[in-house]
């Protein structure tokens, strides 16, 4: 049985404490069996019983727990690379998709790739993900916004979910209104609550349902329509609030006991208390901000406020074309002025809350997943600040290696 | 003699044109021969006597001409990672300076380490940017303040010139006020022009004289001084300015004939004028915006303006703790609103007459040197768009390869 050891430092990132308790431990060791922690703590408290374990050196660097991506768009047909220009020359990503860009360009091409392209590509930056520490990631649908597309986009991340990282999926059917639907939004929504949701749940393929609450497209109204049906089939809300203009997305969460609200650059003071009240965690999205050139999120005020915040890439090939979270996680420090402690955390058990996964991934304790990565870093402030390509030499999951540099 | 062939795109990053004319070839074709390129252009058109030249494979990837980080303080002892958090709960550049942070921090530790230390640091940074794709670099002394220690740190430099990226080196005894003439910054001015430029120039260690003109650092009419002097000696001007508040910097680069004004984040429209008039290249630092936490350069009004712009990443254990030039460049599109062409441009021909070499390296052209670098993306849009750990497959500079995945 594996025990590392030759660890410099190591953050537990214990649910326990504030945002920015990470739990380090000098010197530590690390015991995994079966693909459980057995044993986490300072070398020199090592039980006997795990002294003649096979030792394995981290070479004196920094360990952390695997990474959870806990909001991403991860299958997707073709890029939507031109809008990257229009965007930087002072075109709006409201004007973009109005013109027939943003998302719908999306949905027509996922819906003219087939699932074998659809999984191949987002196999491929599962793998790229795994090289940089992420071993959980949620995936949403939404750009299928048929019953039979977006069950295909579920299939898929069923697929995937045999590789080596975890696979969350989340039914987002409620993504936009597809152009078949144009002007009739409320008769999509209608197909979404009573075909599509119904029949991912009964097929198992999704964990979550969420709703993009916008201007350009959900109400208030029909957000709550599209997560109360989810919630009668068994799925947990999510959901794409206040992140363009503010409407009222995050006192929706609160209502309906989502388990986080993500984006939130126009939150509203009301809507962070209700979050807090209701215990919903915030997921904060740097990459958006940074591509679609709006201000940050207000990551210190909903800290402050109690509520706990995560961390995500937003992976997607219109406004977040990276699923380089450890990135994320720097331009969370940098753009939305949280501690490098603060922002792991919100990338390990505070993401794994966001995905309902608290209880097996998301820190380094005893019972839980064996996910880790090994950091090239004396600490966790220098990972975060010296930003490299890739700091991460070796990413664990389940017990088993899944990249070593 | 090596040709290049089955190259999706070239880009040639002439300098005729505008920011954003990076003239694109598609099925291109690059011969070089004894470190120098030979013929460039579509493989259509390839003269016959480079037909039976040894063919090696693009893969149909991008090529774009080695990349020119011409602004870094590459060599410097230790890091000053606790900054990191102190700026992100609100402590200022200037006031972490002012309690023996910042610049003087830096100072301490690269005195008090070995040549031989800051050598192999410097060379390992370097090595990470040659999987990045750069191969000229320009590096500032700086962390030394004492003659003798200035002088060491270009000798870092000149011995790192024997490596595979060429190396610019710039003399910036006036970085900042060292502790022994705290009060005394005349007298510190006094020895730079009087005693550090002479030596360093007749040593022939450094090729460019810079200042920092800061509120906290030298005043317009001390940077005057250095550099007026720094030309007495054959070193051409570079000038820090207009970073953290606006004091007539760009201005003083435009009479003195600068090749280069940096930062600028606070540039005044008359200082963009002067530029302008003077062609003195804008060196933009989008590191330094996004961990001071300060409004990015005006860089769409620098280009409109008709001043060129080049993107550096100003690498330093501070401010900007990252080499990393291709993450650079896309902050430079999503912070300052240049489109990938003009960013591109802006680390390539323009950068390389930020530091003289124009003739020589920064674009992919018959007689220049062969230095260029191979990258997985269909476009230079697609490049920067898509923002991964590292796009870049191989590097050759002088026509020898220094880096492949």
């Amino acid at each position: 049985m594996p025990l590392l050891t030759d660890i410099g430092t190591l953050v537990t990132c214990a649910a326990s404490g504030g945002q920015g308790d990470i739990t380090p431990v000098r010197d530590a060791a690390l015991a995994w069996e079966g693909g459980r922690i057995r044993w986490v703590g300072a070398l020199k408290d090592l039980p006997a019983e795990y002294h003649a374990w096979d030792r394995e050196s981290a070479a004196g660097q920094l360990v952390v727990p695997g990474l959870v991506d806990c909001h991403t768009h991860l299958a997707f047909g073709g890029w939507r690379t031109e809008e990257f220009s229009q965007r930087i020359l002072g075109h709006s990503y409201l004007d973009i998709a109005a013109a027939g860009g943003g998302i719908l360009s999306t949905v027509r091409k996922t819906r003219a790739a087939s699932g074998e392209e659809l999984g191949s590509r987002a196999a491929a930056h599962l793998a790229a993900m795994a090289r940089l520490g992420v071993t959980t990631v949620e995936a949403k649908s939404g750009y299928g916004l048929t019953l039979d597309d977006e069950l295909r986009l579920l299939q898929v991340y069923r697929d995937l979910g045999t590789g080596p990282q975890r696979i969350v999926p989340t039914l987002l059917a409620a993504h936009t209104v597809p152009p078949e639907y144009r002007g009739r939004g409320d008769a999509y929504v209608d197909l979404v609550c009573e075909q599509i949701i119904p029949e991912a749940a009964r097929r198992g393929l999704a964990r979550f349902c969420d709703v993009f609450v916008e201007e350009k497209s959900f109400s208030v109204e029909q957000g709550r329509r599209v997560l109360v049906a989810g919630k009668r089939h068994g799925l947990r809300p999510k959901i794409h609030a206040d992140q363009i203009t503010s409407g009222g997305g995050a006192e929706l969460a609160a209502e309906v006991g989502a388990a986080s609200a993500d984006h939130l650059e126009q939150v509203s003071n009301q809507g962070i208390e209700r979050m807090r009240e209701a215990g919903v965690v915030a997921v904060t999205l740097p990459f958006a901000s940074l591509y679609l050139h709006v201000a940050p999120v207000r990551a210190r005020r909903l800290i402050e406020a109690g509520v706990a915040v995560a961390v995500a890439t937003d992976f997607n090939p219109g406004s977040a074309p990276s699923y380089h979270l450890p990135f994320a996680m720097t331009l969370a420090c940098t753009l939305q002025r949280m501690t490098p402690a603060e922002s792991l955390k919100g990338a390990a058990i505070i993401a794994a809350r966001a995905v309902g996964l608290e209880d097996e991934v998301g820190s380094l304790e005893s019972g839980k997943s064996a996910d880790f990565a090994v950091i090239e870093a004396e600490s966790v402030d220098q990972w975060l600040y010296h930003l490299r390509d890739n700091a991460c030499v070796r990413t664990v999951t389940q017990g088993r290696e899944i990249w070593r540099a």
